[in-house]
């Protein structure tokens, strides 16, 4: 699912695209120097960042002026961190994935594993290539996002508490990305516990809690309202996890433009995969699950017995669950009414998607 | 060759040890509170840190100290952060490489593709496993190289240089292994010009120019002494680049620690094989050299066209030139006497090695 949707543009975006555009013509000039491969590498890696929706800085940006913020231009500088993080979590999650195309054109990875078979390489060495260019354009991203956060102007404590906030954003996404991992390396499907866990340490962090704890903390705003946008953030990342795990199995593959049948045949660990592998009904479906030779007909069959199992019905109640903890964190005279309901339609989309 | 007994052991390597052990014992409780599994991971990539040899630290420590530097402890927050980046840089470069063992035991892709393998995965899966965990323990050892730079104490000003100086070892290091991988597409032996910019980029930077300038611009030395440090580093990092690369095909087993055959199986683009490939002797052993089925007679037949082409005597040659290039810029009043004599001997080892 989208997030750009999810939250009404604040103002600063243009600000937050200058911010990264300003970076990317400094490090292609720079790049340039060296040599016209490493500037394509720069180019490409521009090009992944230009896809985004900018759905972390939009909550830079809102937190930071919600709580009184007003230089935007130095906000736009920690939006653009958070974005260039989300680039490197990708293009890394990408060679992890080993996947080749995102938002329908090749990635890094993709890219230059057609230039090696171009040259010639057989499909195992040119598909190495392209990891091999993935990881280093991932750990250029990742060092940029602190370089990018370093731009910020503030006072010594402030900047010591967004490292903070990044650094837990960095720790917490490998962690996720290790778990996932460790998981894959057995069939059983985890308790709704390690579900959860997953979710927060591969969505909440860095997409909800970190982008509004930094943006709070740049407007100076106080730890009750930091406190509780981590809180929000946690939960409403929950919720979106399992909403998206949701369309990943039931969605209309036009809307939310991926095949709703990847997921299925991938194993992917979810709420709803969880719910039913602790029931009777499991059996039924538990050799299909997983299997890359999964057929249309069995999805289907897959479908229905999530559905009859009461596992979809169950997986739609927790997202919702989760969004109603999420804005209840921000009933609180510490949060100023203008940051909560521009905050409220977040989660709330979150569900109505899933309805 | 091992860049230990280059260089006399300043004071202030237990700090840096001491800063290391205390990142890594904070990273570990933060980790063992998200799962077994992810301190696992930290415990591997501190075991990766540990067998360090410490070369960067300590020409962070030497440029310090003899340029006036009496804080230790804070120094070596700055140490610790170039070893963290060598850390990074060989977990990744390990990724890219295939390999799966490190100065003799498994690397963190080794560790874990053998635990995906106990776990029933085809050894392609396997592999692709140990490389995803290579991906995300690299990925926290870059970051952290960032986090351990910022708990510097330092002026704003300083902090914004030695923010810059790490910056470029990054940029640097990622540019010469997208170079690398851009050569290995062609069969071509690029031009000497190519090997040399190479060699900057992998080893120079990240190795030599930046912890020296880091020490320096730390201790608060004048713009001269830092120009020259580059210099010095810039020059002293190929003339070790050449002699490494020599070493490799003609060194001792047993003095190197690896065998030296592998770099002409994989046909490792060296000013040596720069020289020998633009002669008439090059027909002999072109389609030997990156031949992964070469034999112990084709290595020495290709070590003896090296021998007989003059294309050994032209890299000793190269080394001792650079190596006196980089001892010259150090000839600066700028430069203290101390800071002169301690690193003469790190360009004259490096040349002593090969001949």
């Amino acid at each position: 699912m989208d997030m750009d949707t999810l939250l009404v543009a604040p103002a600063g975006l243009e600000q937050v695209e200058g911010a990264l555009a300003r970076f990317f013509d400094e490090s292609k000039v720079r790049a340039a120097k060296i040599g016209p491969g490493y500037h394509a590498l720069w180019e490409t890696l521009e090009r992944c960042t230009a896809g985004g929706k900018r759905f972390r800085p939009r909550l830079v940006m809102s937190a930071y002026q919600m709580l009184g913020g007003t230089d935007l231009d130095n906000a736009a500088e920690v939006g653009a961190a958070f974005e260039m993080l989300h680039t490197a979590l990708i293009v890394h999650d990408d060679v992890i994935d080993r996947d080749f195309i995102r938002r329908g054109i090749p990635n890094v990875s993709g890219r230059y594993r057609a230039i090696a078979e171009d040259a010639g390489l057989s499909p195992d060495g040119a598909r190495h290539i392209g990891f091999s260019a993935g990881v280093i354009a991932g750990d250029l991203a990742l060092s940029n996002a602190y370089r990018l956060l370093e731009r910020a102007d503030a006072p010594a404590a402030t900047r010591r508490r967004l490292g903070e906030i990044l650094d837990e954003a960095v720790f917490a996404s490998a962690a996720g990305e290790f778990l996932d991992i460790e998981t894959s390396l057995t069939s059983a499907m985890p308790p709704l516990e390690d579900i959860v866990q997953m979710a927060r340490l591969k969505t909440s962090v860095y997409s909800f809690e970190g982008p509004l704890q930094a943006g709070a903390v740049l407007a100076g705003a106080d730890e009750e309202v930091i406190g509780r946008l981590g809180d929000f953030g946690r939960d409403a990342g929950i919720a979106y996890q399992i909403a998206d795990d949701l369309l990943g199995v039931f969605g209309n593959e036009t809307r939310t433009g991926k095949t709703n049948w990847g997921d299925l045949r991938e194993g992917k660990r979810t709420a709803l995969m969880s719910y039913v592998a602790a029931r009777p009904e499991w059996e039924s479906i538990s050799s299909l699950v997983g299997d890359s030779g999964m057929s249309a007909s069995d999805a289907d069959h897959v479908r229905r017995v999530l559905v009859d199992s009461g596992a979809r019905d169950y997986s739609v109640d927790l997202a919702a669950q989760y969004a109603a903890r999420a804005r209840a964190h921000l009933e609180s005279d510490a949060v100023p009414a203008t940051l909560r309901s521009a905050l409220h339609p977040v989660v709330t989309a979150v569900v109505d998607r899933v309805h």
